[in-house]
C-alpha cells in the first residue's frame, strides 16, 4: 500500500517543486503589497493566488497569503528567505515562506475511537491530504493494526492523569526524533500539560465534539440531547491552555430530530467530527491559516 | 392587496374543507394505533399522512400526528370530537383534533427591526403560510406603514420595563378581543411577565439570534464575533419563563469568516433569523409540533 | 479486527432480537391502518415508529413503514408472516416483514478508485452501518490488500466490455453462493447487462458522480467545469436498465468556485460521492426505502 | 418609508466616501501586482481587502479585485482613472475603478410572481443591499401597489411575444432616461431580444428556477417532480442570447422528499430562488464578479 502512496507523493512533490507560499501578518501600513510584490517580481515569481485582508482601514492588522510559481524555487529558497528579512524588519512582520514540496510531518494522537483517524488515513491514501505521517501515538492498542497495515509506525504510550508527565516525556522525545511539524488530536481523550502545549504553539489541532461555545467540556452529546437541540456540531481548533477555548479553525453541523437518542447523536456526531477535523488539517497543511489573537484568518 | 390574499385564503379553505389533523400524546401502550385507526375508519376518514414516534419501547411516551380526509368533515367535527373522548380517557391521552380550514389567528409583536415581520408577510402574501393575521402590536411606530398598507390593524403600545404590566393589560385585552391562537415575537425586544406567558402556554413563538445554547442572553453577535466562530445561527422556540430556555422548534446556521465584523454577522444573522422563524411558524400552523417536557416533537 | 466487528454485530443482534419492520405498498383504501394495527396488536407488538404516506386522497398509492417491538419475535416471525397474507390479499398489498437482527448480506463491487469502498468500511467498522459484507468483487487488484486486512474475501474478476457475459457468470455464481441480498457499486466502472440487473431488482445501488439529471453519462466533472457551475453533486440510485435513470435514493452537493480545476472538482466530488452512497446504503439496510415507479419513498 | 431608506443610504455613502474598488482582468504576466500596488501607494491608498486568482501559472488569465481606502477619493478619482490607463495599456488589461459611494442604479423587471421582488425590497429596506432602485417595470399590474407604497415609480408595459419589439423600445427608453446600470429579471417571464441583451452586456441578472444545467427551459419543477429528485435548486446567471446558458453567478439547493408534490416544489423553490437571486445581486453591486468566457470569478 505504502508504495502507491509514496509514488503519489513523489509525483506531487515533483509537480509542485516551483510552488511557494508566503504568509505575512503585521500592522496595517501603506506600501506593504507594493514592497512584497516588487520583491517577488525580482525573483521572477508569478503570483498564482493571493488573498489579503485588513481588519480595519485605520491602525488595524494586515494579513496576506500569496501562492506563487518561481523557476528553480528549490535552489533560490534560502536566498529568498534571507533577503526577505529586510522587508520584514521594515514593516515589523511575522512571516513564513513555505515550499509546497516540503510536506508537513504530522503525528496523529488517538485513543479508542478511530473514526477521525480513519478519515484522515482515507483522505491521505486518496492523495487528497498531502502530508507525511511518520507516526501515530495512542494510549490504547486499538488502532495498531490499522496503522501498521499502512506501514506507519505505531507507538502505544499508556497515558492517564496519574502518569501524564512521564507519558508526555516519551511523546515529546518521539516528536523530536521524527521532527514533527503538526500534531493532530484525532479524538485523543487526554488533557495535555501547559508545557506540552507551549512546546508546539498553534501546531496542535483538536476536534471538539460540539458546536463551541455551546457545550464546552465533557459529554456534549448528552447535554445536547437534554436541551433538545435541532442541530449538533463539531469544532476544530488549535489547542491552547484554556480548555476548548483555542482559536477556532472550522465548525460544521448536521440536523437531528426528536427521534435521535444520545447514541444517534454520537453516530451523527462522528460523521461531523471527522469531516470538520479533515478540513481543518487540510487548511493547515496548505498553509491557509494565520492565527490572530484568539481567532483564525483562513484564506 | 388584501382582496387577493382573502381570495387565496378562501380557495384554500374550500379545498381543505374535509381535511383534519389528529394529534395525540400519551404513555406508550399497546393498542393505541389500532383504537385510533378503527375510530377514523368508522367516520370514513382516509389517512393521508401519519407520523408516529415512541421515545422508548418500554414505558416511554407515544406521539402521533394523523392527517386525514373525511367526507363532510365540517358537519361531523363536533360529533367526532365528543366521541373521541372515550378513547382519550381509556389511554389517558392529551389530544386535539384540528380542522385545516380553521386557520390560526395570529398576532405578531414587533419592535423596530422589521426583517422577521417582513418575511412572515412575504410568505403570507404568497400564500405559503396559511393563517389569519388580525393584528400587529408594536412598542414603536416603525412598522405601521408596512402593516397598514396590507389592511392589517396596527396597534402602537409603548412598552418599557417601567410600564410593563400596564402595556401587557392592553395587549391581553387586544388578544382577547381578536380571539388570538398564536403570538409571534418577531424580534420583539421586551421581556414578557410570567403572567402573560402563563396565559398562552406554548402559544408564543420567539426567535433568538444565536444558536442556542451558545450565547444565551444579550448581544449574541458581539459575543460570537469575540469568540471567532465560523458559523452563526438562530433558534426559534416556545417562550417559557426561563429566558431562552423554552422548547426549541427550529435552528439553522450560516457560515461566516474572518472578514465579517459584528455588523456583517448581524446582517447575515437577520437572514437566518427570518427563515428560521418562518419555518417554526409554518410548522406550528400546520399542527406539526407536539411539546414534550422541554423539547419538541416535530412531525 | 474482525473479532471486534463480529462482537459488535452480535451485541447488536441480541439487542434488536425482538425488533421488526413491516413495509407495505398498495392502492389507498380506507381501513388499511386499522387492519394492520389490529394485526400487530394481536401479536402483542408495540409500534415504536411509524411513517405513512399517501400520494393522493382519492385513488392514490399508500405506503407505510412500521417499526415494532414484539416479545419472542424470532419464534413468532414465521407465523406472523403467513398470517399477514390474508390482510395482504384483502388490500392487494406488496409487503415485507423484516427482522432487524437478520442483517443484509452485501456484496461490494469496486474498480480502482477506492474512496467509496473505504467510506463504507469505515462506517461498518465503527458499527454505524449494520450489515454483513461476505465478499468484495473487483475488476482490479487495487483493493485486495485493504479488503483482506479486514478478513473479507476478495475476488478479482477482470471485466471489460469484451468479456462482460463471462465475468458476470462468475459474479452471479459468487452472489448465489454467498446468498447476497444487496449489491453496492462503489464506483464500479463497468456497465451491467440487462440480465444481471433483472436478476436483482432494486437490489443494486450505484453512485453517480453528478447531480442527476445534470451531466448524465461520462465525464461529469469535466462537463461541470466547462459549464462553470457553482455547486457539484452526487446521486445514489437503484440500477435499472436505463443508464443513470433508476430511482434516486439520495443526492447531495458541495460548493465549488472559480479556483477549482477539474482535479479539484474530482477531489471535492469524492467526498460527496462517499457520503451520499453511505447514506443510501444505510437507508436500504434499515428498510427505509420503498420503490414506487421510478421514484423512492424514503421513510 | 423612503425617508428612512434615504437617510440610511446617505449615511452609508458618507461612511464609504473614501472607499474604492479596482477590478482587473488580463493575461497573466509577472509584475502586475507590483505595478498596481505601486500605483495605489502613490495615491496613499491603503488596501483593505484583495483577492487575486490566475487560471494557470503559464499563459493563463489573471484576475484581481482590490478594495481600498484613499483619503479624498472623490476628488482624486478622475485623476486616478486617467493615470491608470498607462498601466492598463502596458498589461493589456480590462479594468474598472468603482467608487463605493456611487450606488448602482437598478431596474427590476417582474411579472406576476412577486417573491423575488419582495425579497430584494426587504433586503434593500433593511439596508442590506446597497443600490438605487429608480424604477420597476412589469408586464402586469400585480406589483404596482407594493412598489408604489415605497415611492418607487412603477411602469406597466404589457409585453407578449407579439409586441416584443415595441415593448422593448419603451423599456429601453426608460432604462436610458433613468441611466440604469443593472437590470434584475426577478421572475420576469418574457424572453428578451438579442438586441436588448446586447445593449446591456453582463448587466442583466436572471434567476432560473432549477439547478442548471438540469432542467434547462420551461417547467423545471414539473420535470424535477417527474424525475423524483431529492434536491431542487435555483441558478442566478447573467443573461446572454443562449437561453439559460449565460455565466452562472450563484446556485443553491434545498432538500425535498417523496411527500412533495409539484406545488410543494414550487413553494420550496420560491424560497431558494429569492435567496439565490439576492446573493447574486449583492455580489454584483459589491463589484465582486468578473466575467471570464462563459464563467464568473466571484471574489
Amino acid at each position: 500500500m505504502n508504495l502507491v502512496i509514496n509514488a503519489q507523493k513523489e509525483r506531487y512533490k515533483e509537480r509542485q517543486k516551483n510552488r511557494g507560499r508566503l504568509l505575512i501578518k503585521c500592522h496595517d501600513q501603506r506600501g506593504i503589497v507594493a514592497a512584497v510584490s516588487k520583491y517577488l517580481f525580482q525573483y521572477e515569481a508569478n503570483i498564482i493566488e493571493s488573498s489579503q485582508y485588513s481588519t480595519n482601514p485605520e491602525g488595524g492588522s494586515f494579513f496576506i497569503r500569496i501562492e506563487f510559481e518561481c523557476p528553480n524555487l528549490e535552489e533560490k529558497a534560502a536566498g529568498m528567505k534571507s533577503n526577505f528579512q529586510a522587508i520584514a524588519d521594515e514593516f515589523v512582520m511575522e512571516w513564513r515562506l513555505q515550499l509546497v514540496s516540503e510536506l508537513k510531518k504530522t503525528a496523529i494522537f488517538v485513543s479508542k475511537e478511530l473514526h477521525c483517524l480513519r478519515e484522515i488515513l482515507v483522505e491521505w491514501q486518496d492523495g487528497d491530504m498531502m502530508m507525511e505521517i511518520p507516526l501515530v501515538i495512542s494510549n490504547h492498542e486499538t488502532a495498531r493494526e490499522m496503522v501498521e497495515s499502512l506501514n506507519i509506525p505505531f507507538y502505544h504510550i499508556p497515558a492517564t492523569k496519574d502518569n501524564r508527565l512521564e507519558a508526555e516525556q516519551q511523546q515529546l522525545k518521539l516528536l523530536d526524533e521524527y521532527d514533527i511539524d503538526l500534531i493532530i488530536l484525532a479524538r485523543y481523550m487526554q488533557i495535555l500539560t501547559p508545557a506540552f502545549v507551549a512546546a508546539h504553539p498553534y501546531k496542535i489541532i483538536n476536534i471538539h465534539h460540539s458546536f463551541l461555545p455551546a457545550f464546552v467540556g465533557a459529554r456534549p452529546y448528552d447535554r445536547a440531547y437534554d436541551r433538545g437541540v435541532k442541530i449538533i456540531g463539531a469544532t476544530s481548533h488549535y489547542v491552547t491552555n484554556e480548555l476548548d477555548e483555542g482559536p477556532i479553525i472550522e465548525q460544521d453541523i448536521k440536523r437531528v430530530d426528536h427521534r435521535d437518542h444520545v447514541e444517534d447523536l454520537k453516530r451523527t456526531g462522528r460523521s461531523i467530527e471527522r469531516s470538520v477535523l479533515a478540513r481543518a488539517v487540510k487548511w493547515h497543511v496548505e498553509d491557509r491559516i494565520i492565527v490572530h489573537g484568539n481567532k483564525t484568518v483562513v484564506f
